[in-house]
C-alpha cells in the first residue's frame, strides 16, 4: 500500500475522531511536514480533511471518485482479489486493459476500474453504456485452476457476490437472470462479461468484466435501454457511494472465489438458485446454432442450465440468450 | 497474389516447358525488363530459373525455404485457409504472432509460418523445439461459429488433415494419439496446439498451432526427446519438400474445416477413429484435478474421448495427458 492509502486507512480507522499529525508521522516514519504535504494532495483530489492545531486530522468526506489508494485502504487485507488496483479516467474497455496485463504475465487478482469506457462491451459484442463517474466499470484478472468447461461457475460466483454487495449497500435484493445479469424490478442494473483464454484442457486466464449502473439518472440512459435497464440511483432515489460498493463486492468475491476453488461451488449454486428469476420459468434460449424451449429445472455443477424441453428431454445449456415467457 | 506469386504459378503451370518472357509480360501487363527484374529477385532467393533467349523461362528447382509468394502460388484458389500467408525468419512462437493479428481484427484463415521459433510451445506450456529451416512451425487463425465446448473438433479435424497430407507426401501413414499428436513407429512427428479466446457461449477466435518435424536429423533433436520424437527425414531417410507438405496440409484442412462447419464432423471422427492408436487401449488420463483409468471406447460428437473406467462408468474426457498401457 502507498503512503496515501495508509494515511486514508488511518483516518478512516479514527472514525469521527481526529488523528494527530505527530502520530501519523511516527507511524509512517515521515516528517510532520511530509504528512501535511500528503494531506494537501488528498484534499486536492476532493477528500475533505479537517485539520485542527491541537487535535490533528479528520476525514469528513470522500469525493465521488474511484481512487486506487482509497480503494486499497478500504479493502484492507485481501489475499488475492484487489491486491493490485488500477484506476483509469477513460479507457476503451477495462477488459481490454486487463487482457494486456494478462499477456504481460501479471498475477491474478489485479482489478482495473475506469471512470468511463469509450467501448464498453456487453456479452456477444453488444455495447455497454458507461458514462463518466456514474457507474462501476471494472475488470478482474483470474487464473483459476479449472477446466475451461467450468468457466460458467465463475460467472455464477460473481453474480451472487455482486447481489450480496448491492444488498449490503442499498438494502435491495436484485434477482439474477441466468447467466450474467442482475435485475431490479425486472430491469437490468448490472451485467457480467466473462472472457476466457484457454487450451482445451487448461485455462490460461479469465477476465471477469463487471458493469454496475450505480448513479446514472434516466437522462444518462440512452433511449434504446428504456424499459430494459435502470440504475441503483433511479430505484433508490439517492446517490450511492461507488467506492463502498466496489469494496463490498471485491470482499464478497474474494470469499466466493476461494469457495469455488475449495470445491464448494454447490453452496454458491444454492444461493444462486434462490436468487434466480430464471429458475422454474418457461423460456426460449438461443444458443449458437440451436433454439431451445422448455422449463428451467436447475443449475448443473459446472454452472450450466438444465432445461426440460418441450419434448421432455433434459438439456444442458452452457450459455445462451434467454427470453422468459409468462407461465 | 503478388506478381512474384503469379510468376511462380505461371512457371509451375508450364511444368517442364519454358514460358516466354513476352507471354509473361502480356499476362501481367509489365515490360519484359520488369519481368526480368522479378526473375532476378526470385533467383536471389534461391529459385533456379533457367532463361533461354528463344524459349523463355523455366523453373528447375525451388529452394528449401518458406516463401509466402511461393506458398500462395502453390496453394492456388483457397476460399479461406491461407488466403493470407506470412513467413517470419524467426519469432517467439507463431501462435503469439497470430494472437496479435487476431486482436487487430484480421480475417480468419491467415497463416503464419516461421523458419524458427525461439519460444515454440507445446501443450500445457511445454517447450517445442523448432530449429531453423528444419520443420514446419505455423499457426492459423480461425473464427469458427462453434460453441467453445466443441473446440476439440478443430483439433481432431486438423489431425486428420495433417495425417492425410503426410501420407500424400511421404507414403507413410501416421497414427494419431489423442488428442493432438501424430506418431510414426510410436514416436512423435507432429503436434497440434489449439488455443481459444472465448466468451462462455461464443468463440472469439481459435489459434491452431502446428509443429511438424520434417527435416530434423537426430542431431537436431535434444537428448530429452530421444525415444519420444523423430522426424519425417529420419524415418524416410530423405529430405522432404517442406513447402509441398505445408500446401498439402492447408488444402486438406480447408476441406475438413468446411466439413466441420457443415455439420459433418462425423465423417472426420470416423477417419480419426481409424487412425487413432488410443482407441481400444487401456489408458491413464491426467485431467485437471482427476486421474482416470480405463479403456478408450470412442470419440464423442464434440471430440471428447469416451472412457470406460475401471468402475464400468462411461466418462467423457475433453482433454488431458494420455498414457497407454500394454493390454
Amino acid at each position: 500500500m502507498t503512503i496515501d492509502a495508509q494515511i486514508l486507512a488511518a483516518l478512516r480507522n479514527g472514525k469521527n475522531c481526529s488523528v494527530s499529525g505527530a502520530e501519523l508521522a511516527i507511524q509512517f516514519q515521515l516528517s510532520r511536514a511530509a504528512i501535511w504535504a500528503r494531506i494537501e494532495e488528498l484534499r486536492s483530489l476532493g477528500y475533505e480533511i479537517e485539520a485542527s492545531p491541537h487535535e490533528g486530522y479528520r476525514l469528513n468526506k470522500s469525493p465521488d471518485l474511484l481512487h486506487s489508494d482509497d480503494l486499497l485502504a478500504r479493502l484492507g487485507d485481501s489475499q488475492k482479489i484487489g491486491r493490485d488496483i488500477r484506476v483509469f479516467q477513460e479507457t476503451t474497455s477495462t477488459n481490454d486493459v486487463v487482457e494486456r496485463l494478462a499477456r504481460d504475465g501479471i498475477a491474478e487478482g489485479v482489478v482495473v476500474f475506469a471512470e468511463s469506457q469509450t467501448k464498453g462491451r456487453g456479452r456477444l459484442g453488444r455495447r455497454w453504456v458507461s458514462p463518466s463517474g456514474k457507474g462501476l466499470w471494472f475488470s478482474i484478472l483470474l487464473r483459476p485452476t479449472l477446466s475451461p468447461q467450468f468457466i460458467t461457475q465463475i460467472t455464477v460466483a460473481s453474480a451472487v457476490s455482486l447481489r450480496r454487495a448491492i444488498k449490503q449497500i442499498t438494502g435491495l435484493t436484485p434477482e439474477i437472470k441466468w447467466p450474467n445479469d442482475l435485475l431490479l424490478n425486472g430491469l437490468k442494473i448490472a451485467g457480467i462479461l466473462t472472457e476466457l483464454s484457454a487450451e482445451p484442457d487448461m485455462i490460461k486466464h479469465v477476465i471477469l468484466g463487471i458493469g454496475v449502473d450505480v448513479n446514472l439518472t434516466s437522462e444518462d440512459l440512452p433511449k434504446e435501454l428504456e424499459g430494459v435497464a435502470t440504475s441503483l440511483r433511479i430505484v433508490t432515489g439517492r446517490r450511492l457511494d461507488r467506492s463502498g460498493l466496489a469494496v463490498q463486492f471485491l470482499q464478497q468475491f474474494e470469499r466466493d472465489y476461494a469457495l469455488l476453488h475449495s470445491g464448494r461451488f454447490e453452496e454458491l449454486a444454492d444461493e444462486w438458485a434462490e436468487a434466480c428469476s430464471t429458475l422454474g420459468k418457461i423460456v426460449t434460449i438461443q444458443t449458437p446454432g440451436r433454439l431451445l424451449q422448455g422449463r428451467v429445472e436447475a443449475l448443473d455443477q459446472d454452472g450450466a442450465l438444465l432445461l426440460r424441453t418441450e419434448f421432455g428431454r433434459l438439456e444442458r445449456v452452457l450459455a445462451g440468450i434467454v427470453q422468459s415467457h409468462p407461465i
